[in-house]
């Protein structure tokens, strides 16, 4: 489809808000609607096709059959969907003072997921997560976290759900970033700095290096470890790359295809999301690669990494574990190795060596583009998207912002002008201090 | 009126937005619908009077015409509704989960304002100040801040109307609470450690005693001085107590009306907000406030403040200086004494030694009542509301949350039901120290 003429275009709409009648229902499964099937998941012994059963001592049932599923729209629980409106339907923005300080002729809409409790989309997974378990007499979630994000998602959904929630903080990050820590607990999360003494993982790392200040990869370890060792009254919770957790994230994609349309949009033209473990772009994008591959649309994706961490730019496409240890199944994807160790950026949530196998799948074939941007320019772009629109954005999508407005100033006339769609997965309300240190001057452009 | 058959109202919905389309146009002043004339402020010198030119070297000549304004309606221009916008209207929130967990008859609301920019109420008041300002030519706003509410508040306006924006905030929160200063400097303000040496004010506090950790009195005084002094260029900006700050938080309010009704609900029963400078209660409750003195409701007007300063339930209903230095106007208000030092609680932003002088009139007149509420009860009721609704409110909030408590606890029977709304002035997430010293039990329960 051809840019539209300006005038369709509402004049004054700022923030398109949808009433909790029209928020979806359904999440969209992907699967059936790519052009082949991705390739499955391995077990890490056997190297054959994973199953339900294989995961399931360790994962809730109900998310193992959705990992699996492909079935192209799954029930939002009404549970769910009555936390989901804490929050949800979440606002699509139009940025028209961003638009205006850049001189652009593109119209530029940003997704805003950090009116959750939380704070960004990671709420979006960690409540069905949550509610799944529960149903199935879970009484306790175990997971990880690096800066903290997805930690405080669980902990808030296993309290919506009255379940224990405990979580393996990477040591730095614990004792280096205490307000994420604060909130886990505010929200009655119990929270461990890893590596800790609780798992014989954590207490032999510990004996090998008292000092050290632990990994993400020990984290997933200790926490595998604990539901493993729960006699099945605790599980594991993942907050990104897996397939489950994709589709809870389809509900930011869905409600957008509602949006344009009251800002007099038929399409977004080009999507910008940034890619850790993948989550938030896939569950922006999919719903609308949807559209494109049903020939509707011809909407462009870009998923934006950082420099320090390029999986889809830099890395492999081959079969890798999720963790440091490989005690995870064998997933396709975009890595760098199992063992990379990324620069300590601030945009912790973009951390991770791999990429979901379902993002990885759709850019090996060609529906969505990959590029890096340097951790400079993330919060250059995040500096302006303050000082502009208002909103301080997470670090990690700065890195979104970033790409979308060089898009945004290559486009002078009204031929160039495009609607361009950000995914806005969070605030940046608790990394104050990174922008504290790039304003100053001291921010290193990979590392802290 | 009677409380209403449960059965009228929704059975699902959880949160009301209204679109962009029906955010109110008009700032609702209260002062022509008062029995009687609201008290004049005073002239410090003279005791006469005051007038627009009194206030105008120091205040936008607009800001000071609606000072003293008797009409009931001011339009809110056109470049304030746009910034609005990004966040406005502000949800209304029924407390379902709450509700449950406290077993109540009563349903229970809240008006969350934790959406905006800055994460509070105060930016209800920051954009039009800058603006009328900046249409004014001025070039510079000065301000004060405590907490550092207000003056993020005031930096985020600022930065959207081009104005500098120069802060003075007290020593003891610029170095204990650094996050907000952060937030101040990344929309683009400058940020003063209060006392300084830039000032006449501060330079003599910092003579008599070189390691103060200042107070809000003191940078007050700088913060005018640095206005008197600026030739023009620079104005000053208050972010609570004055009338045409009321003024401004009046969409609090006239977005309620237009929500209740979405719930099923003909009216609220109780109201409760915290008072501190007055603003955010006066804001929500003054236009339904317009609707029981016409006749139409009955609904009752509940300030909480806090046990460490309640000016409302100890204080004194007589004129008094809004500074320790008796440089601002004499105000009629509730007051504990111009030289009265609060203990330093957590919710920084109600440790104010007057109140309003509008909020004052009505208590006075037997409009609204007032309680006030301990620390540890304020966070109890914060970790509740927390734990069940998913939001972390801010401390000066906790204090009308705790208050709605009490009420709703009580009413258990479908015949004690009533719609409660509490005023959820803003998000706690920069004040996570001082959940973790709740729940860590090291609060004490009136001082830090």
């Amino acid at each position: 489809m051809s840019p539209q003429d300006p005038t369709q275009h509402s004049d004054t709409l700022v923030k398109a808000v949808l009433p909790e009648s029209e928020m979806p229902t359904q999440w969209y499964n992907i699967v059936p609607d790519l052009p082949e099937a991705p390739p499955a998941h391995l077990h890490p012994g056997t190297r054959e096709p994973l199953s339900v059963e294989d995961m399931a001592p360790i994962f809730g049932r109900a998310l193992c059959e959705q990992e699996f599923s492909t079935e192209r729209y799954i029930d939002i629980p009404q549970a769910v969907q009555e936390v989901y409106r804490i929050w949800r339907p979440s606002p699509l923005m139009r940025a028209r003072r961003l638009e205006r300080a850049l001189g652009t002729s593109a119209r530029i809409y940003y997704k805003y997921e950090g009116t959750s409790p939380i704070g960004s989309h990671k709420a979006n997974s960690s409540v069905p997560q949550a509610y799944y378990n529960s149903l199935e007499g879970v009484q306790r979630l175990t997971t990880e976290t690096g800066a903290g994000q997805w930690g405080s998602a669980l902990a808030f959904a296993c309290g919506v759900f009255d379940m224990e929630c405990e979580i393996w903080q990477v040591r730095a990050s614990y004792d280096g970033k205490p307000y994420r820590r604060m909130l886990m607990e505010t929200f009655g999360g119990i929270v461990h700095p890893s590596p800790s003494d609780l798992t014989e993982a954590g207490q032999a790392m510990l004996a090998k290096d008292p000092t050290t200040t632990g990994s993400l990869g020990m984290a997933v370890s200790e926490a595998v470890e604990a539901a493993a060792k729960s006699g099945g009254s605790a599980k594991y919770a993942l907050g990104s790359v897996l397939n489950h957790v994709v589709l809870h994230q389809s509900i930011i994609g869905e409600e957008v295809l509602r949006q344009l349309p009251m800002f007099g949009e038929e399409q977004a033209d080009v999507v910008y999301g940034c890619a850790g473990g993948g989550s938030n772009l896939a569950g922006l994008a999919f719903p609308l690669l949807r559209e494109r591959l049903a020939g509707r649309t011809d909407t462009r994706f870009v998923a934006a990494e950082p420099t320090a961490c390029p999986s889809l730019t830099q890395g492999r496409y081959e079969y890798d574990h999720g963790d440091v240890a490989g005690l995870t199944p064998l997933l396709k994807m975009y890595t760098l190795g199992q063992d990379f160790v990324p620069d300590p950026i601030h945009a912790g949530g973009l951390r991770y060596h791999g990429m979901a196998p379902l993002l990885s799948f759709t850019h090996h074939l060609g529906l969505v583009d990959a590029l890096a941007v340097g951790q400079q320019d993330a919060f250059e772009a995040g500096v302006l998207f303050a000082r502009t629109e208002g909103l301080v954005p997470a670090p990690e999508s700065c890195h979104a912002i970033a790409a979308a407005l060089a898009d945004a100033r290559a486009r002078t006339s009204p031929q160039d002008s495009a609607a361009i769609v950000i995914g806005l997965s969070g605030h940046g309300q608790l990394d104050l201090p990174a922008y504290s240190a790039y304003l100053s001057g001291s921010l290193a452009d990979t590392a802290q």
